[in-house]
């Protein structure tokens, strides 16, 4: 402090350059304080969600195969920190590139640069393990260990990677960030947090492998009804759904990646006001999605039922991820109303066709996720596309007067994402699945994976050394494994 | 950088105006990115409370309930986030208003303004869900669904937002932040979090309808006898707990709304200090209640009881709320031993009365948050008070030399909130008992709502496809839901 | 605004020195209020730690203990917080000092103060709960409550406090941030975030509780072999774990206090940077230590385990805790890849040994965290050392060509931690031993502590009024509790 008005003292008279070059540099200083703490906790956030994927998919699944899809959400944090360290990163947002993918910053070299920080690399990375997360949920409580291992890799480490350069690198073929103006349809596409780019992919990854692996022993019976295979636990189905909620702020708030940017300096709307709507924006919608569900599943099964509702809500989100930042609050109302129909439609339609998801993944996280792609070519305002894509020229939504092209570029995204997921991923699984690699044997999975590949169950019935001392009940720990 | 620069140097020299308005404006730039980003963050922590109520809600009932009850705390944050966009806010703090009820911001139209940005009406909404949490959880276990719609609706969307409105308002009649001067007893009230305004209410409502449905069967015997009716997870209620207190840290040491107020400029004490020392308050209070409960319950009981434990420190937690800014540390450690000692004494009388609350909501939320409003006016300091409330006139504790008329006002307080409860829930309740909608029949509480409403039970005893292939314990299914 | 204008402008020209006063003195405030943001949420995610070791603790011992297990780390928290505000941080961190202990900021007086602020407090007491909360897994399920009421007293009250000073206080006596510059060994000791200050102090005291009280009844059988007690829940293994991941970076991200300090100013390298690097670290010495120990054990043990995993990685952030601020990336990958052998092999020694750690915390912490401790010794780098710890004599990593004095001091700190936690700690649990305080009946063992002393079981097998409706199975309700 001394220092400082001594410094600035000195300064302020005779040489107003070096005055001007001292205060902004603490205003500079300032600003990269403010926005790193924003964008790192928003990181922890983002993070958190993989605790909600886990809780998530634990319950949902049946108890002798919870400690299989929780190694699997762990080991998509642990591979894919080191992968996305390794390369990840570089193939995403490395720059210069030629349009497709990156190819630099291999190993974080060069980082910290101008234009991204350590906290950057962390706010991706957590994205990238969410969209892998999506996936082990379509094919959930039937998949080899090994090919999890694989289709993990590759997805994290290239697929994924390679799409998020082509919408959010700063020369990203289709991004809407393009610095040299060359944007598709003079436009480029509009996917804020990753409706397209993360549940998409996700999503589509997940459609291939649970389609090609075929739906789980019983979840069809012999007449061809579908029967439902409940998760073993509701409490967990709630926990992971209010933590992925609460992650979610990270995750699309957090996504401007700078919060101290003012739009018109001195007045009380910059990009905190924006980072804030995008957090109204993203609970209207999810709120919307959740009570058009338990309305709607209640007059279509009679049940007020809490793990559909759970589902509406995340699938209201994935769809506001999209345009959370650039649609107004009554907007993200209609998003989440949508959201709901679409998923609701998905599950009928996947019933038809005795496609098997145990997690709702590919319907959820794909048919909501596309369902928000197109929103945000349908109503994305003008004044909140001119304020978060300033440098882009100005194209936003249908509905809202802006013309056809973001919309156009937004059909582009969904055909592109799917082209390609399909064509990379949905390969990788035939060949898993040719070479006897995807799917367990028939005994391990009517005996359960955790018995046959994780040394135990999650839970035991009884405590054991009960069991060795009394001589009773010895072969109910085999039998009853008792959710937690 | 550079263009910051330029413009400053060609500034400061002739012309000073314009060099003041530059740099101003660069730092109240600042402080908006600061504070949203304070102010955001504090409000997801406080969403995340939502996720303790639902697991203390879901291991505090028996595990036929768990699915009913988690549907009724997922549904609070999602009703509630459409009924305080469209009206909550503006019953709120839409102003000018009469003093009773606001009446602008609608939709949120014209947010942002110069008063309020979209941070706050998110912080909010999450101080409105958490008040419909408690209610829910006096009435556990034994309500009809459609009741929970109606009386959640009512109280999030309009008996909450108008007692919000005249503590917290700036026009609200006994609000501390009137800028008319024109105060309660020239003191307005000071219940800084919500001990009056969240718990109270909550607590209160509770109460009315617990009174009013009567305890769950079995809850007292034949001859009178409480009968403890077990949680069916203990570990549910800690993780509950302990995302309460994480969630706390936002309730209390958020309410300030903004971190970058200076009390003195270039000094190290400043409005940041008081958020830290609201922060120290509150766990002070919560840490020396859980405490106290721990050894007066081992007194009164012989055991060690971990369930109790959590209840005393929840207790500490709503009794500080009211003080935490304005209160000395040690006095803080003196709140929450009462608080305790409250807790045990309500419930001490609920069991004489034959008053069945199955979370103590009533007693926790109603009677510490009753005993920290009173405690506001006994111990509120002369400093803390002129810093924190700075444009009222400076009343303070009774017991710190302040006279009396803050503890008068504190007492009004309790009274008005208690009367307009009453006169709003209470009637509620009494006309949905007449009409028959409140409590389920005597069949369906024996069986558990998740069966009967739910669809379901949250667990299932055994994996469903591995029963149908052994033939064997087909009832255990139905009779047996083991918990999570 | 308006004001700050007027008053600048009117400065601004004739009067320089008051101008830049005012200029500076807004900076401080704007510092201040970033630097409080950064380091009370980095103190909630610390916290948040605590739900973590709940969680975990829980799930790793047998169903009968959990309330035990869960009361011991809701009573470190509460207790804690009550102890350090009286003197635990006085003892820590009350400057000037002896060098060997605190003696200031009793009952936080003269806090805030131009060092310490409310939030700094609120920090290290999140810590000091941590190293209490590492002990009660190592004696877990033997221990008599009364016992453990007393150690974690002495534990988090002077024993912790004491060693935080040496390595942390300004005028620690093997502290970093000395400022007389009597430096041990001109180096001083790097613990950045507490491998050793928390993880070996919080090991090695679970260490002596541990050996002095040998193992769990049946751990290992007549013939010596060991017999594995599984654990009740791997669902709330995994749970803890990755809220611990969530918390850790609050734990090493956190530790800087501070996150406005630049190093050039107007550069976009800065304090922000380091704080993101070591979050960067820090994931990735996780990520590494996780996959490490999932091949590992899959080639010991021929399976793919999750408790495992979640052990190795929480291995690998014991161990880069030390040195998370002044490692690079690809380091921080060998750290991690080290921590995953040291605590397997440290788990079979303790076998080999026959030595009981139900949670393998003292392995975790105190192997792995002896681990990072020297790890910061051979891999630190001159140019972070220099940034970090700007005030001392630049004495890095002896693989980094700097020399050995920085290890020389590190080994230091092993042997002096590893000397005072068992001088002290140890001598108490071998004297509540004598006086038959330390470890419970056999009986009591066998049935359970839940049961014998926390008033009954965490989960019940069966709602109880129905029981008592049926009249069945009553029996069950006593032998066969079922685990959440």
């Amino acid at each position: 402090m001394a220092t400082c008005s001594a410094d600035l003292a000195s300064l302020l008279g005779p040489n107003a350059t070096a005055a001007a070059d001292y205060i902004c540099n603490k205003f500079s200083d300032s600003s990269f304080a403010v926005d790193n703490t924003y964008l790192l906790f928003s990181a922890y956030l983002v993070f958190s969600m993989q605790l909600g994927f886990a809780m998530l998919c634990a319950g949902s699944v049946r108890a002798k195969n919870t400690m299989n899809i929780m190694l699997t959400n762990v080991l998509d944090a642990a591979a894919g920190g080191l992968f996305y360290y390794l390369f990840g990163f570089a193939f995403a947002f490395g720059s210069p590139s030629n349009g497709f993918i990156g190819r630099h910053y291999f190993g974080l070299r060069s980082i910290p640069s101008s234009s991204f920080d350590y906290s950057n690399f962390l706010y991706q990375w957590a994205f990238a393990i969410a969209a892998a997360g999506i996936t082990s949920g379509s094919i959930a409580e039937r998949t080899q260990f090994v090919s999890y291992l694989i289709y993990s890799s590759f997805l994290t480490g290239f697929v994924y990677p390679v799409v998020s350069h082509w919408f959010w690198a700063s020369d990203g073929w289709a991004s809407a960030f393009r610095t040299d103006n060359d944007f598709l349809f003079g436009s480029g596409v509009i996917d804020f947090a990753g409706s397209g780019v993360v549940h998409i992919v996700g999503g589509v990854a997940g459609l291939w492998g649970a389609l090609i692996e075929g739906p789980r022993i019983g979840r069809f019976d012999h007449s061809g009804r579908s029967v439902a295979l409940r998760g073993h636990s509701a409490t967990l189905v709630v926990l992971g759904t209010f933590m992925l909620w609460f992650g979610w702020y990270g995750f699309n708030a957090g996504s401007f990646n700078k919060i101290s940017s003012f739009y018109t300096s001195g007045n009380y709307y910059g990009q905190w006001s924006a980072v804030g709507r995008t957090a109204v924006t993203t609970t209207l919608a999810g709120c919307t999605a959740a009570l058009t569900t338990l309305f709607g599943k209640r007059l279509l099964t009679g049940h007020w039922n809490v793990t559909d509702v759970c589902n509406g809500l995340l699938g209201g989100f994935a769809a506001i991820t999209s345009g959370c930042s650039v649609v107004e609050p009554w907007a993200a109302i209609i998003c989440g109303f949508v959201a709901a129909l679409v998923l609701i439609g998905c599950n009928k339609l996947a019933e038809k066709v005795k496609f098997d998801d145990p997690l709702e993944a590919a319907q959820l996280h794909g048919g909501c996720g596309a369902w928000g792609v197109l929103f945000t070519g349908l109503f994305a305002s003008e004044k909140y596309v001119r304020e978060v894509y300033a440098s882009r020229p100005v194209r936003y939504g249908l509905f809202m007067g802006g013309g056809g092209r973001l919309l156009a570029a937004q059909i582009i995204q969904i055909l592109v994402i799917v082209g390609w997921v399909s064509a990379t991923m949905g390969t990788l699984f035939y060949f898993l699945h040719k070479f006897g690699l995807l799917r367990i044997s028939a005994d391990d999975e009517m005996a359960g994976m955790d018995l046959t590949r994780h040394g135990g169950f999650a839970y035991i019935y009884h405590d054991e050394d009960d069991l060795h001392k009394n001589g009773t009940q010895m072969s109910k720990i085999e039998s009853h494994p008792t959710p937690v």
